[in-house]
């Protein structure tokens, strides 16, 4: 029984949090720096970016948590130190300034960083800030942290659950960062999670790797794989429960670590830069599920299809179109499109061709703000899914102009 | 010495032309039908999208120019004539009633539609208006067929040179149509060329496809690969002049048409939904020329990179940050990165790192309505290049809500 609850990464027995603002981002009213801080040494696992062009707090973050250890997690938003002098020489100040103000080691200190690239990050200003950083960690501080991630995003994003191993009650929670530059390929943007059961690390980053496949993997905002993506988990062992890689326990972790995840991706898709929809799609009678992730991934990528979501058109042909080109074989007379919402389920197409569908009736389901389209494309035994968000104004707008 | 020339379609000899409107769009004040005639047998060669949603009009054109030969191209806007009802059935019935007007047997017709996907396409308004539209016809109408085939473009795209073999002119001619759902993958939505040459059917097929891989295969739009993409070529022989594919004039008459193909594909990328500019990356130092095209199409489809375009930001991390996602290996630390265009050029990253580039400078050189990405991704010997437009509130509006 794996039970949602309120909050985020102190949701979990033995983990604080803060967020302060330190002078990285113009506006003084938004947060830009955030820890979260492990009472006692964790297991870690994490999951990056596969662009070529990475980030130099990865680099750091990658060598720390090698031996599968870390306490804490330090994170800015405003600068992406990526594609900068001295990147990684500032990421291990960060780490250095951060273990020093907990008066921990600097090698269990994880760094994430998520902003405009190609600009020194003023770390001057966040060593000046860790001794204020530190002192305002507490057990609510998780939503501070959570705000200190964001950057274009609207909403902070937080996500818990709770549930039973062996008679102990544990806890996993987790915040995450959107918006933009959003097509994850092993992770996505941030996402920074904590749990405390006791978990192997190997373990951790099994269940940490399928979790990200199964959710972060699976949303698209814009197409563009960012440069800093990176989710990082901390396991501390606080709640006493022990999650063993060959346990029955195993499955009940590895599900409640998919619904945080699930939760926190469909949260980002929801808030993608100028989005006003959530839009799912989901394709069934495939052959395979990479096959109907591969579908579904197009048809939410289309920004046609997205386009179109923004301006409640039916226009189903584009979802046609979308499958099309994605590189899977099927065959388009054989399939069946469904527009779904809580306004109800209209199908669209059947067998390849247009139905002479109620337009009024589409609209309504099109006019609410989470979406599903349906596409059944055969009668293979394989599902997948995908999560995106509607293309608008306000993406152009943000996108636009986004360094001043 | 190949010498461009105006016109289009009908600047080569011995081909006539016409546009009218005969009541599939909405708006009478726009042409929807275009016919291209040859006033002898031409030889023909077509490439084709590689959707697996094909449009109707596609699988009939193919069947009938099988034989290497066709006389007139008929095609209407408004309706794809794709995923609806009996649509190889109208495809035929178009075809039958323009053979009909013309006195030709109606397998010598080619026959292509371009609009929305999924209605019945009124058939009977075509066959209704074909006589006026054989009525039409002449070299004068080359434009009027160039008009009738847009759907949302805003210009008309027509393209012409004149060269000489064996010391007689000859002419190539071509009209095309872009705008939205333009990621050609073998061919581009539309575009239609003659030539009076003669050129056998084998030797105008290699011709047509080499020209298509390094001219309309290297725009998109938005990423979205249509269903109906088609693009065509007759030639006549009217001017004398004889092609060989194994004869020294064949390089000629290859360069010739790729002159007219990238003027087309050019007019199109800059004439991309919603678009203000046109958007050039070119990519040096690459392995191989399909990694340098490869980078270049990465940079080009990246909504950010296009609305950063739009919004006039030398916003360059994203620049890199696309080359990054692109599938193709290389070293960030060794990438330059410059933009370039009439108002001047200047580097903004080298080595894999941002300089300190005057933005005043910049911002100029981004007010161009054509702009030049360039980037040097090491010493390899090879360069690509890739067309595509900013993204702007305008695509957003004309695809929002496209259907009405």
């Amino acid at each position: 029984m794996i039970k949602e609850i309120k909050g985020g990464v102190t949701a979990p027995k033995g983990f604080t949090a803060s967020g302060i603002y330190c002078g990285i981002r113009k506006n003084p009213g938004k947060f830009d720096l955030a820890l979260i801080f492990s009472e006692t040494m964790a297991a870690a696992a994490g999951v990056y970016t596969t662009n070529l062009v990475k980030g130099a707090p990865i680099t750091v973050t990658q060598k720390n948590i090698e031996n599968g250890y870390c306490r804490a997690i330090v994170c800015n938003s405003g600068n992406a130190n990526t594609c900068a002098q001295d990147g990684e020489m500032i990421a291990m100040r960060t780490c250095d300034a951060v273990a020093a103000g907990l008066g921990i080691d600097m090698y269990d200190v994880a760094v994430a960083s998520t902003g405009v690239i190609g600009q020194v990050l003023p770390v001057e200003k966040i060593i000046a800030a860790v001794p204020a950083l530190v002192e305002k960690l507490s057990v609510k501080g998780g939503a501070d942290a959570a705000k200190a991630i964001l950057t274009t995003d609207l909403v902070k994003k937080e996500a818990a659950v709770e549930f039973v191993v062996a008679g102990k009650k544990c806890r996993i929670g987790g915040i995450a960062k959107g918006s933009g530059m959003i097509k994850p390929n092993m992770a996505t943007m941030l996402a920074f999670l904590t749990c405390d059961a006791e978990v192997s690390p190997a373990a951790l980053q099994k269940a940490i790797k399928n979790a990200a496949d199964k959710t972060f993997n699976r949303i698209s905002v814009d197409g563009d794989t960012s440069t800093n993506d990176t989710l990082l988990i901390m396991a501390n062992g606080a709640s006493g429960a022990v999650i063993r890689e060959n346990g029955s326990e195993f499955a009940i972790f590895e599900e409640a670590l998919f619904i945080v995840c699930n939760a926190l991706a469909k949260k980002m898709a929801r808030d993608g830069e100028g989005a006003t929809k959530l839009i799912t799609c989901t394709v069934s009678g495939a052959s395979s599920e990479a096959d109907a992730v591969c579908l579904a991934k197009s048809v939410i990528e289309s920004n046609l299809v997205k386009a179109a979501m923004f301006g409640r058109d039916a226009n189903w042909g584009r979802v046609l179109c979308a499958l099309g080109y994605a590189g899977v074989n099927f065959s388009p007379a054989a399939v069946s499109l469904s527009l779904c919402s809580a306004a109800g389920v209209i199908m669209v197409c059947e067998n390849g061709m247009g139905l002479d569908f109620d337009e009024a009736k589409a609209l309504e389901i099109l006019s609410e703000s989470e979406i599903e389209i349906m596409a059944k494309i055969g009668d293979g035994a394989y599902s997948g899914y995908a999560y995106g968000c509607d293309l608008t104004y306000d993406y152009v707008k943000i996108n636009g102009d986004y360094r001043t």
